[in-house]
């Protein structure tokens, strides 16, 4: 369904003309969704969720993240022994590759395992680094950084557009997958919500997007320090702070973490106890591959995972991302007839090895 | 300062004049601050912080909340048998009022006595309810609702706009503190966040904002099943569900639990030993007021809190909304020249019974 189309529909919705014909009666899969502020994502009737019709896309539109551009984090088990790892997706070229570069260094050097995360502030980021630095209520002595880590500027915060003059690239204002708010140009690239503004484009903080830790300007972090988002978008932090990647997996066990009673969330001394161990970060090129010949309990935490995200220059990222703006499944009244580019996840999925 | 100062600054500190003519040298406090992805909120130099502005504004720019609009919710202890208790605020009229109304009768009646949290979605929302309510794998009957209950209808997800012709009114268009994103216009109204459209109005599913369960249309939810955003503003619910308050202290002891594995973020039937437990939900006003001349220990979860909200037409909210929008606090390299409404959190403090 075209975007003129779509629109259509959602007019004719909102003036209550669809809505009540397209209505499907209760049913029992209706009934078990009962009392669910969400989209009855399990409704089979009516026109198809955002999941619904990602579900449905071709092979083809899915795209492989390469083993180069996942860290694996490995946090101590929880307080019943379930294991809780994390996966991180690092950013692609031309976004933040010095930190990223940095990021992979630190993790070959080991340096990452057995730091903790020292920061949970509601409603915004939890930050995992050496809880000795920078700490005025340290035990210990701060940890030493390896060798060969990168300083970046604050004009990398940000990246240079290149234009592909004559063509419909992804950098074609007159694509329909463009968001402009209060913070600019949205649109998607390569995967990743970005703004666009005149000759440059930046990554944008969405929940569970990934950021360097900075002391104040003109330092711009190491990335030794990294944070996470977890709740309303804080755009104000964007091209203020770089972006290196986004959580794929394992989100809730660092978004559920207890909050912090320190300043700026960060765990007091009398909870120091609450920071959790991170027991190792490791590239995932760096592990071995799962071995298809044997039994799946042998398919853990230290073998290479694998994850495709649905291209956002695809077909169905089209259809997913105007379903998100004109939700028609069964639950909704009235599509809200746009979408703020945080509210369109971009699909990641986990595949074989 | 005027929109228009602010404007002017924002686009010189674009273009580095004034940033770094007024950045600080590195204080003490701003050596605390290192490696903080966040505003340096105790950093003293440089333009004052969002807080910072609220922390200034006079007293007659709070506004009390009553007691009636209070809800006090006490969960079960946590595991290590500390006290958790969450305050909500119910939306003031026009909104919502039959529901509101609802919920003060359930809590009046001790319905929502010993319910459960049944869902936790990461990025989406914590409910509570009945756990035997519209449950295939229930224990126990779902409890039965009190008499007096209202049947709301979908026309009241939003209110009409009653405009006071030639004042400069909270429904003015020409206010700064106007938002116009991809969901329509926003604008603060009597402290809440709002989208103005035609002749109407409607509360915005921003975090924290409390909502009411409801199965498929044209059900609309009684009351008897709550929930609350922990994650990026969910806009497609608005005018979709009936938004009724939001939280404004303890939200922490929500958006920390764990994340529920089955359907939708429901605990499944093997993880049912998740479900926090919710001892009490009582309405302000029926607690007794606190002793002022009692010892603190007195002052407890069973007696009266008492809360002020900054008011939305106040001169102290509009330069914290500009300051939002365009931060100029030490940490701040780039202002992001703009806010989206659920970025402005609309403060919120406790005060003396």
């Amino acid at each position: 369904m075209g975007l003129a189309d779509s629109r259509a529909l959602a007019f004719q919705r909102r003036r209550g003309i669809v809505a009540r014909m397209t209505r499907p009666l209760i049913s029992l899969a209706a009934a078990l969704a009962l009392a669910l502020p969400v989209s009855a994502q399990e409704e089979p009737q009516g026109a198809p969720s955002p999941n619904e019709i990602v579900a449905e896309a071709p092979a083809g539109e899915w795209v492989r993240i390469p083993a180069e551009d996942l860290l694996v984090m490995t946090l101590a088990p929880d307080a019943q022994g379930n294991a809780r790892e994390v996966v991180i997706q690092l950013m692609p070229a031309p976004f933040s590759q010095g930190w990223v570069e940095n990021i992979r260094t630190l993790a070959r050097a080991g340096w990452y395992d057995d730091i903790t995360v020292n920061r949970v502030q509601d409603n915004y980021v939890v930050q995992w680094g050496d809880p000795n630095y920078d700490n005025p209520e340290a035990e210990g002595e701060a940890k030493p950084l390896p060798e060969g880590l990168r300083v970046m500027e604050e004009s990398e915060y940000e990246a240079p557009r290149v234009m592909s003059s004559g063509t419909r690239n992804d950098l074609d204002p007159s694509r329909d997958d463009r968001f402009l708010d209060a913070y600019g140009l949205g649109a998607f690239l390569k995967g990743w919500p970005m703004v666009i503004k005149g000759n440059s484009h930046w990554p944008v903080h969405c929940y569970g997007m990934v950021g360097v830790g900075r002391g104040m300007s003109p330092d711009t972090g190491s990335g030794a320090e990294l944070y996470t988002v977890i709740g309303h978008a804080p755009r104000h932090l964007d091209r203020n702070i770089a972006l290196v990647g986004r959580v794929i997996e394992g989100m809730e066990h660092l978004s559920s973490l207890p909050r912090g009673h320190g300043d700026l969330g960060f765990y007091a001394a009398y909870e120091a106890d609450k920071r959790t161990p991170i027991l190792s970060v490791r590239v995932a090129s760096d592990l071995p591959e799962a071995d298809p010949a044997s039994s799946s309990e042998a398919v853990g935490q230290d073998t290479r995972p694998a994850f495709e995200f649905l291209s956002t220059e695809s077909e169905t990222f089209a259809r997913y991302a105007d379903a998100r703006a004109n939700r028609r499944d069964p639950f909704f009244i009235v599509p809200a007839g746009g979408a703020d580019i945080c509210n369109i996840p971009v699909p990641v999925r986990r595949v074989g090895g």
